[in-house]
Order: structure tokens, then C-alpha cells, then sequence
């Protein structure tokens, strides 16, 4: 098959990581007798510089015309201490989601056997784990009417929802979880909002068309508390855009391997696969970020995007050797033993495939 | 002297615990020569039934006639599989924090030694946490304008902060971080919110009055990380009315010690000082909940509202004795030995005092 996929590293260790995700893509290619061309296109902060906006037309139209895209961390120092300047990097990610129409942000949390001891929780709090946000994208707080008033003394934020925004991303949740252990879980926040309560109702009326799955409603402060005490007692878990954004954070902590954990985002035109480790500018150039979560987001593409499973579990299974042999980058390499680069990495999965 | 504490029990393990506190309480006044007068009103599910409305103006009066509020817990299974039933204990709640203006909401989370291993997080990465949440309380998305269009299709929560209401949180987050360590991180989501920006320009402004506070200003998606990562790595924090819930909740857990954690919320009238725990109805009469964090919540309120060091500090160490002694309730009872009823831990506590 001939997959074309547009390719943004955007910024810090965007493009290095992007780097190791393409060669092991490529090796998998020619092994399997597929054949990649890759489009690279700008977004983030090099965007800015480079053309003053942060999601060009261009890149925009590269994304489209791919058949999917995958894409490295974008945000830059300069940008961080002064959230309201005139241009940001994420406005480009922002509008990128909403312009390719990506409503659901797919984040997998899992743990490496080889791993579970680097996490925060204690072992046998997390063994087991495999669990995974469906995170509504496109709508909510981030996308509604924001602005000042009184001369600037009042802010608002204006967080809306339609049913039918609700009901696309419940659906997927209902569909991921008749492929896994039919749990779903709905985390909202209905006894305060009135988003939350048309959440609830939503799903509640979607329940008959999934008799098989079990749904359960939980408020978002309760499941902020049981993520991190029994994490294993989740499988599929649907939410609300500033929700999500929080509880997949904290989610990631869990496996202890957040440098590995990688995401897809879907919707109505090209899906989008990405690292959930943002753009770690302190490392930039150094060659010593981790490139899993990049390369394990270029398995899901493969699965998901392409429908080829036989490649994604190739890919799994060569990240796992590497784990359990510890070729690995400074953040995983155990006291005392070497740490491979970001390139040797790279280079190993490909010799190893 | 003498003091005029309003009791609202309210709901399922509510009376139980508020009971064990009173005792302490009156056996601490009675040690140091105070007096204090009791004055029960009904709050919740409770006064629902008795009277229609979850905060009766009686228990208003009764409320703003004291000079501290002592609260137990609200709630009832029979409102939680509906969340837009047209009374509910929550707006009880609501209202109270609102008539009595309670902005700001305190929420210290620090570990006992003799349970650091009860926490689901490792022992070195919790010894020594010893943080305070300042959450508002009184606005944000819980108290804008909320509703429907489109005949129900669409839902809407209008999160609004004006200038003045960050100020007063923040003044109090100044303050507090001036009798710690001197470090205040302000949570918010400036990269995407403009009620966020406001909160950071404003609390940006009032760095120069606070020239020995070192400020941060984080995100509250990677606040909800590092919460679980390094929980000691901070001290006060600073939050809006949402945020907080969520972090308030997942911090809860840190300690291990949930049954223990004690709270308060003050602002322009009286304070109220309550556990952070539920109502837990299943455990309703059987005399085996927790008192502790209600207690604590008690030794809150006679430092706090009182200006009473050693009569709080007497409480906790007596708190510290049961539980080096292991007089628990059955959640902290380790296996194998005596768990203590409710009543018991009380007793014992008196006895010691
Ligand atoms: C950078 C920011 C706008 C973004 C978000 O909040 O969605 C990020 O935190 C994420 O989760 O992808
Ligand atoms: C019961 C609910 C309305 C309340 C809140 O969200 O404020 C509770 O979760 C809390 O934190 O006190």
C-alpha cells in the first residue's frame, strides 16, 4: 500500500523525536512492502517565525490532502511567561483541531511491565492498568466566547455544548469499549453544570443502543481521586475538554513511563498521532529525548489510520525488546548503566525490527 | 471565654462525626476554661425532608449569628442518579458558601507519619508534603449564568472572574505564604482561558506588595502531574473555584489519610470548618466512621476563628497519640488488629486530652 502522511515535528525535541518515528515507520514500510511518502510541513512556534502564524493555510492543506498526519510537541520558552501575547503556539493547535475537525483525543494509559517501578504509585496499586480517555477536542471552555468587560475588570469564559457534540464522542466511547472489557465511564460534573447534566442525559439515552456495555457516572472530582488509587478499576472513560486536559495528565503519571505514552486524535477529515510529552525545550538538540511515545503514536497510526495491525504489533513488540534489553534514553537507563541517544534508539528498533 | 458555635450535622455519617467533635470540643473548652454554645440547624438532604429547602433562612440566621460554623456532611443516594432533580443537597451547599461569602476555600494536605504507608503513592515521594490549597469558592463556572438554547439541544456555563474577587483570594494566598515558606504557585489555564489571564495579570500585580514570596505560575494540567509526582515540591497554591475541586480532591489523596484531611472556608461573614470527606451513606449508623478529620476540623476552627494555638495544637496532638496508638476507626485499622468505633475513638480522645 502507498500511505502519504504529512509530517509536523514543530518545536524543541519535535524534530528529533519526529526523526527516530519516521525511520522506524520506513523500516516497518519495507518490510511489509508499503511505501511512505512523508510531506513535512510547518505548525508551533518555527511556524511563527517562519510565516507569523502558527498553523498556516499550507500546513493545513498538506494535513487534508494526507492520510494522516503525525506530529512531534510545539511550544517555545519565549512563549511561556507572557500567556497573552498577540500570537501563541497554541492557537496553532487549537485551530488545527478545530480546522481538521479532531473531536476525540485518544489517550491510552498502560503500563510496561519492565517499567512499573519508575512509577509515583506503588506497584501493586497500578499493575494491570490499561485504560483509556476518549477527551471531547473541539469543543467546551476552550472554543467558546471568551473577552473582558468593565474596562477590563470582568473575564468570561463561555463553556457550550450541543447534544450532538456529545453524542459523536460518545459514540466512539461506546464503540471503543464493545472492543474492550464494555466499561464506559462518563465523568462529568452534573451536579454544578448544566454541560455536565446534557452529558449525562446524552449518554444516558445511548445506553439502549450498547445493552452489552455498563455505564457509569462519575463526577470529575471523584474520579480525579480514584486515577490515582485504583487506576485498574477503569477501561474507557469519555469527558469534556478542560476534563479531559486534567485527568489525562495526571492519568499519564500513573505507568510511571509518561515518555512513553503516545495519542491519537480523530474526527471528520485526517486523524492526527502524537507524543502526549510536550516540546521539553531544555533538551533541544542534545539528541537524549526519548522517541517512544513518538514512535508508539506512529504504531497507533498504523492500526488505526491504516488498519494495519500486523505492523503496529511489530513495532510494540520491538519498543518492548528495547525496554526489557534497556536500550534506552537518559529518563528510563537505570542507575548506573549506559543511556543511549535519541538516534541509537532509533537506530536499534530498526535493526531489530 | 465564650463562643457560639452553629452545628450543622447535616447528612448520613454527618451526625456521627459532628458528635465525636462536639465532645472534644466541649472537654478542650472545659480544660482551658471556655465555654461554647451549641446552636444545631438543619443543612442537606435532612432539611430537604424536614422543611423543602437545603439551606432553610433559619439555618442562615443561625449561621451568621455565630462566630464559627462547624459542618459535618451533605448528601443522600436518593439524589445521585439524578442529577437535575429540582431540589438537591448540593444546591444547599452552594447557596451556604454564597450568603455567607465563602470565598475562599483552605484545603492542607500533610502527612501523619504513622500512615505515610497507607498512601498509594511511594514513601519518598509523599514524606514531607506539607501544602495548602486556597480554592475561591464563591464564583467561576459553579455561579455563572447557566442554561439551554435551541430547545434543550444546546447547554451553556458561563465561567466569570472579576479582578476584585482574584485580589481578595490572592491577598489571602500572600499571606498564608508569608507565615510558610514563602512560595505560591497560581493554577491556571492562562495558555487557553481569559478568566486565567486575568488571574495571573492580577496576581502578577501583586507580587511587588509581596517582595519575599517567590510566585510560580503553572498550569493546571501539569499542576494535576506534578500533584502525583513530587506533591512535596509545593506549599500554597492558588486556584480557581473548578480547578480547585478537581485538585483539592486528587491532592486528598496524597496523604494517604483522606478520613483525616480537616478544611475551611472563610470570607466576609462567619468561617466554616468542616472534613473534606462525604456523607458515606452506607456506613450511616453504624458508628464506624472516621471522626478524625471532623476533629481536626474542630482544632482548625479554635487556631483559626478563635485565635486559640494551644487549645488546636492540644487537639492534634492528642489526634497524633490515638493514632501512634492505633485507636482507629476500621479504614486505618491495620489488619489483624482491634478497629474502634466511632464513639470509642472519642471517648479516648476526651480521656486523653
Ligand atoms: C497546549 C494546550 C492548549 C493543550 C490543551 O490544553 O489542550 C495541551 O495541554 C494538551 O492537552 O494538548
Ligand atoms: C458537592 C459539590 C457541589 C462540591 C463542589 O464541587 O464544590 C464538592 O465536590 C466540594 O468540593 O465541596
Amino acid at each position: 500500500m502507498n500511505f502519504n502522511i504529512a509530517l509536523l515535528a514543530g518545536d524543541g525535541i519535535g524534530p528529533e523525536v519526529i526523526n527516530e518515528a519516521v525511520k522506524v515507520s520506513d523500516a516497518i514500510a519495507k518490510k511489509f512492502n508499503h511505501e511512505i511518502t512523508w510531506t513535512p510541513a510547518l505548525t508551533g512556534a518555527c511556524a511563527i517565525d517562519a510565516v507569523g502564524v502558527p498553523y498556516p493555510d499550507e500546513t493545513h492543506e498538506i494535513c487534508m490532502a494526507a492520510d494522516a498526519v503525525l506530529f512531534g510537541a510545539i511550544g517555545h520558552p519565549k512563549y511561556d511567561n507572557d500567556p497573552s501575547a498577540p500570537v501563541r503556539p497554541e492557537q496553532g493547535l487549537l485551530l488545527m483541531r478545530k480546522k481538521l475537525g479532531l473531536f476525540a483525543n485518544v489517550r491510552p494509559t498502560f503500563t510496561f511491565p519492565s517499567l512499573i517501578d519508575n512509577s509515583p504509585l506503588k506497584r501493586e496499586r497500578i499493575e494491570g492498568t490499561d485504560l483509556v480517555f476518549l477527551r471531547e477536542l473541539t469543543g467546551g471552555i476552550y472554543f467558546g466566547e471568551k473577552g473582558r468587560r468593565d474596562g477590563g475588570e470582568t473575564a468570561f469564559d463561555n463553556c457550550v455544548y450541543t447534544r450532538a457534540e456529545v453524542q459523536r464522542l460518545a459514540k466512539k466511547g461506546f464503540e471503543l469499549a464493545m472492543t474492550r472489557s464494555k466499561k464506559l465511564c462518563c465523568v462529568d460534573k452534573a451536579n454544578v453544570l448544566e454541560t455536565s447534566r446534557l452529558w449525562r442525559e446524552t449518554v444516558q439515552a445511548m445506553e439502549k443502543d450498547y445493552p452489552e456495555v455498563t455505564v457509569s457516572y462519575e463526577f470529575v472530582d471523584a474520579v480525579a481521586m480514584r486515577l490515582v488509587q485504583w487506576p485498574n478499576s477503569y477501561d474507557v472513560l469519555i469527558t469534556e475538554n478542560l476534563f479531559g486536559d486534567i485527568l489525562t495528565d495526571e492519568a499519564s503519571v500513573i505507568s510511571g513511563s509518561m515518555g512513553l505514552m503516545p495519542s491519537a486524535s480523530v474526527g471528520e477529515h485526517t486523524s492526527l498521532y502524537e507524543p502526549i510529552h510536550g516540546s521539553y525545550p531544555q533538551a533541544t538538540g542534545l539528541n537524549i529525548a526519548n522517541p517512544l511515545a513518538t514512535i508508539l503514536s506512529a504504531a497507533m497510526m498504523f492500526e488505526d489510520a491504516f488498519g494495519l495491525k500486523d505492523e503496529a504489533e511489530a513495532i510494540r513488540a520491538v519498543v518492548n525488546k528495547s525496554l526489557e534489553e534497556g536500550i534506552v534514553t537518559e529518563d528510563l537507563a537505570a542507575k548506573g548503566t549506559k543511556a543511549y541517544k535519541t538516534s541509537e534508539v532509533g537506530d536499534w528498533l530498526v535493526a531489530n525490527l
